[in-house]
């Protein structure tokens, strides 16, 4: 994933970070991962990318220690990939990107991240207003805003429709 | 810039700002624009791109409003990209990234990102702990950090060696 022949000059940490996630596709597969999708299928589905394409950002993330790759039946084998506390990390970053797009190119937001403890929307740092706290990953509550299809086709994106938590291991059900 | 067939299914805040910026190099032209760099000689010295691959970014981020050109010289005439506040909007977004980066890849910091008005280094989320306030980027002033090359060999990057404000327009003495 290296930048071209003149990546020395390029040694600052955007640039490190881009080396990283620098691509669209991996970004979005790393807040699927937030939005608590794991399964192989699952990305693949809500994503609508080429298999090899999620396969090859999959095994790069995972490289990276972005995700982690676990075992979650044995029989037939089957693993789940799980986002890590370096992951996690990149949850500011990508709140940022999103409220950018929203505010100079979304019309209605599509989801609406509030604090769970209390339901007040956080703020463009990922703050509580209500609570004067930054919320952590794990209380942020994704519900789905006034600009989202309320009747999506795909099984993935219904799930999402339910409120829930960040990193929550999305349940899909069966289509 | 479409993401492919399927992005339609992709219509989330951070699916449009990635359609606009989420690509490496289009990311390293918008942080180069908020160091101040405008020429079209500066963004290729200091990015050591293709001419190619800069001439269309830098197409790209105009048609999307993100830069603007600006005609300085008329004979023979010069433009150059300025940065506009759509592109400014950014920073939050590049700090995260670039935050990200150093703590998860980097070693020593390569540049110091401070209030100009009392010196103190700017947080996570651009405030300034001093002075109580969320910093302006026109107010964030950039000095090289324990991490940065003391002499490098192109002349932008020596430029880029002295303090100097975000949003500054560059001066880059002849080689």
């Amino acid at each position: 994933m290296a930048l071209g022949k003149d990546y020395a000059t390029q040694e600052c940490s955007i640039a490190r970070a881009l080396e990283v996630v620098g691509e669209r596709w991996t970004l979005l597969v790393v807040r699927d991962a937030l939005y608590g999708i794991r399964r192989y299928n699952d990305f693949l589905v809500h994503l609508g990318i080429p298999r090899a394409v999620l396969a090859n950002r999959l095994q790069a993330l995972t490289a990276e220690g972005v995700l982690e790759r676990r075992r979650y039946q044995e029989s037939p084998p089957r693993d789940e990939y799980v986002v890590t506390d370096r992951g996690i990390a990149l949850w500011p970053a990508l709140r940022a990107l999103g409220r950018w797009g929203r505010e100079h190119y979304g019309a209605e937001p599509l989801r609406i991240f509030r604090h769970a403890d209390c339901g007040t929307e956080i703020g463009s740092y990922g703050e509580c207003a209500a609570c004067g706290t930054v919320v952590p990953v794990a209380d942020v509550e994704m519900v789905p805003g006034p600009g989202l299809d309320p009747d999506p086709a795909d099984p993935v994106s219904r799930a999402l429709l339910k409120p829930k938590r960040l990193l929550q291991p999305l349940v899909v059900e069966p289509a």
